[in-house]
């Protein structure tokens, strides 16, 4: 799989809530040889704009452009200089970008908060994928795209997202008409970097379809739509969100000559079409095509996968053709609460004595309880758990469920509740491999890239739940990685890159750092356990309304004396 | 309802696990003039056999006959003492009991663990209400009555108890022959004690009824059935458990010559048939008939009712006609964990934060976790709870069951859950209510006894979620109050004492510690509530195959590794 060193190198431009990351990777072998992160100098903005002092909303965050360019600036520098390559063998760049972060501009691509007039309006500011003050807005999206049976609404699961593009610039013109008017584009941070970097003003084709509604043929929702919405929203794609849309990895130009010596590099290094930082990181693991799932594990689950047709999978959260690689189609599905469910369990629910012990041994609550998990035999515990304690956005798409725990005995101990919370998140990902499959799109293993595939436990539970592989990706850094990807295909191998996206990813991805098998002597337990998920599964997602009505009434009981 | 002070006295004797309890009751005003306590002094034998040092099997629980008679005189002549009541005021002497504690003894009503030749034999001695040693045997009388559609079964809901009198008796049968050879009579404590104080024996109602199988018209099982158990027990009631069974208060006799001297009593006190402790406590808590549900809240719940009429409700663990008081029939339900469960979160389900938050505060995690709790609104936790944390023994009498709990978010906190368990017991106490109900025994009110009394946050929410008036005992010894009542009894009104237990009650008892009385605001959401518990009940409890799988698969599983 592994080619020789080439001689010819890809920089990946990761960036990420905090920092910017670059990475220098040899388009070869795969071999990092340069690393750097620059943090944001005004990081999250949530408090207060930067200059005015404005203070800002409660669900509000903001980033600062200039930190985008800065850091990409320093930090390029940095590895390439680390990387010890000479700048003339950087073959191409690649960029993956958090999404949906979107900014305003005015025709030229100058950010409206650099604009004296303006900046102290936070809505002239860049929209950090968690703004979460959108919340309204893409309620009365989704009431109004359910009620009119919009046919792209099936596309996202039935609802989208308050941190989609749509509702964000929807509160801009909601709350300050005069940035809305001001502003020529509403554009994702991704394709404003590449913007400043090659002068072209284009969309990428993931954050276009899994964050702006848009479809390769069907386009975006229609003006009649957005009108029903706010007759200023009418021509938010046509005239607010212009810019051909292009597949990651594209070649949308070589650097400017300003950039290309603020970079030193190349006037002629290609800039690939960027990509979400997520969706990087699927190719960052060694993913190109269809067949494997990739699930990105922290305090949810995000799950990501490719097939050569579109299918309406029951409980995807988007559907986006060349979302991920060019000529496939991107699936999104996801967990809305997996490391967050073990963490309000350690944070709620384990004795002192427990802490105690995790003191003295020095270590957490999350080692000392899955250490102990570990010892437990699939059913020993007696338990069984429906991880919805924050909804579920899979296949039943309902916020109002929560969660279940059936099982305990006055013998049932917290290792015995954590080992079941951990399967319950992993049957809730067989849900989605399952319904993955029952739709024509067979899921031939698991790869797992995030924070929770540190616990052993948790990765080898999920093995043995979905009676699959799970493999563990080499590299610590897939997003950066995989934008290194995108790199050496916009580069092409022409000039020392590829000329397809699988031969980048067969080229530069490094070996597993552990693959999990599943134990084939639980395989008989797990399947009378999963069908007894599942049982839970549609009697209280589907059939009864139990979780339902105990919300209603959480929802209308008198606060707190 | 209270008259004035008689002049005249009954004593209550309170044989318990550890120690005897002596009350001298002012039969006219219930005054309790002196209270004495006698610690058993070898307390209960669970590990060695007192002189012969013999060892006990794991689940053996025994006591020592000496202790109970010297604990009585002693505890006697020190209430009295204290009292400063002329010994010949004293109209008669009550009696209540732990059972089933059963001894074997000679003809003579000598215990064989008095006899030399068997004193080191374990089986020789009185088998406490605890002794659980006995589970195969009762296993095995479960089984052949329920293969034989034994008709006595339905009165015990379809399942006798190791503590009782049938499988310890035969537990002997098996591992001592010549021990149950040598037995005359396997006599419960409590009627073994007056038999001593009398030279009368005889059989009290209550034990014999709730633990001995007892009808008082159909008798006890039949020789036939008893043979196909064994051949050895078939003569067991018939030979072995002879004395007329007579209700509790029934004139037994007057006090030996012997046993007056060793009190310093008249030789023609009255001692009354005695009666289970537990049963005691319903009179000292003021009941004496139909009407309201009697509570024993500790670890598990213990709910007595009298009826004028005998009706197989489900889920009753006994119906006695006399079994608590003469002319009634007595009825005996229960819930396996009830405090137990509160327990088991307050170890292993409340985090260390909240430990710290207790002992800054010199006080216990229930207290603080209650104190919380008791400020949420009903319905405000979001959560919901099966009791079946030791199985159901009310109207599902099933020992597989487990607990639920359902309606977890990210945001629930310990003392939501403590509310939803506190709850889910209550709603469990509203299913027996209902119970009765539905058969014709409506239940008046609820009176509440034992250690979970003192939680204020707890006896609240029984009389919310039961919309009852729940009223509190007034005597802190409810058990001793009614075996002096039973005492007052026997000794009739010409003597200073009742002829009517109703009388007796209604003199003796003190007025209520206090009443909780139901909300009415909160009385809608706790009807949408117990209708999704009931939902939830038959759902898990009947139609659903789950905690059985569950079981089934933890039993099954291999051991820690």
């Amino acid at each position: 799989m592994h080619a020789q060193a080439s001689g010819a190198f890809a920089i990946g431009l990761d960036f990420g809530t905090e920092s910017v990351r670059a990475v220098v990777v040899d388009t070869g072998s795969g071999e990092t040889r340069g690393t750097a992160i620059h943090r944001y100098e005004h990081g999250v903005i949530d408090a207060r704009l930067p200059g005015s002092g404005t203070p800002l909303g409660a669900e509000w965050a903001l980033q600062h452009p200039g930190d985008w360019m800065n850091g990409l600036e320093r930090a390029t520098r940095q590895a390439v200089g680390e990387s010890g390559v000479d700048p003339r063998a950087i073959a191409g760049i690649g960029i993956d970008f958090t999404a949906s972060t979107v900014l305003p501009t005015d025709a030229s691509g100058t950010p409206l908060c650099e604009r004296k007039d303006l900046a102290a309006n936070p809505h002239a500011w860049p929209k950090l994928w968690k703004h979460h003050a959108a919340q309204p807005e893409a309620d009365r999206v989704n009431d109004a795209a359910s009620r009119r049976a919009e046919p792209w609404l099936a596309r996202y699961g039935g609802r989208i997202s308050s941190e989609w593009l749509l509702p964000k610039a929807w509160q801009v013109a909601e709350e300050a008409p005069e940035v809305y008017d001001a502003a020529a584009h509403f554009i994702e941070g991704a394709d404003w970097v590449t913007w400043q970097l090659t002068g072209v003003c284009a969309r990428n084709a993931c954050g276009a379809g899994f964050k702006g509604l848009w479809h390769k043929r069907e386009g975006y929702p229609s003006r009649a739509f957005l009108s029903t919405l706010d007759p200023r929203l009418g021509g938010l794609y046509e005239e607010r969100a212009q810019g051909e849309v292009v597949a990651p990895g594209s070649r949308l130009g070589p650097l400017t000559t300003e950039w290309a010596g603020r970079l030193g590099l190349n006037p002629d290094t290609p800039i690939a079409a960027p990509t979400i930082d997520a969706h990087a990181a699927v190719l960052g693991s060694g993913i190109a095509g269809p067949g494997p799932l990739f699930l990105i594990m922290g305090t949810s689950t995000c799950h990501l996968a490719m097939a050569d047709r579109e299918v309406l999978v029951p409980g995807i959260a988007g559907v986006v053709e060349d979302g991920i690689a060019p000529g496939y189609y991107g699936y999104e599905a996801g967990q809305s609460a997996v490391g967050d469910i073990f963490a309000w369990f350690v944070t709620h629910g384990v004795p002192e004595a427990y802490a105690e012990e995790a003191k003295a041994g020095s270590r957490s609550l999350h080692d000392l309880l899955s250490e102990r998990a570990a010892r437990l035999a699939p059913g020993a515990s007696g338990l069984l758990a429906l991880d919805w304690w924050n909804g579920n956005r899979s296949t039943l798409m309902n916020a109002d469920l929560s969660g279940l725990l059936v099982g305990m005995r006055l013998s049932t101990k917290p290792e015995h509740i954590y080992r079941a919370l951990v399967e319950a998140t992993a049957f809730g990902t067989r849900v989605i491999v399952d319904a993955f499959a029952a739709n024509g799109l067979p899921v031939s293993g698991l790869v797992a890239g995030g924070g929770l595939t540190q616990n052993s436990h948790v990765m080898q539970v999920y093995a043995d739940v979905c009676g699959r592989d799970l493999t563990i990706a080499g590299s610590p850094q897939a997003s950066a990685l995989g934008a290194a990807m995108l790199g050496a295909l916009a580069a092409g191998r022409g000039r020392g890159g590829h000329d397809t996206l699988l031969d980048a990813v067969n080229a530069m991805t490094p070996p597993p750092a552990r693959v999990y098998r599943p134990h084939t002597a639980y395989q008989a337990t797990y399947e009378e356990l999963y069908a007894c998920y599942r049982e839970l599964y549609d009697l209280f997602g589907r059939e009864r309304a139990i979780m339902k009505t105990l919300k209603r009434l959480r929802d209308a009981a008198a606060p707190l004396a």
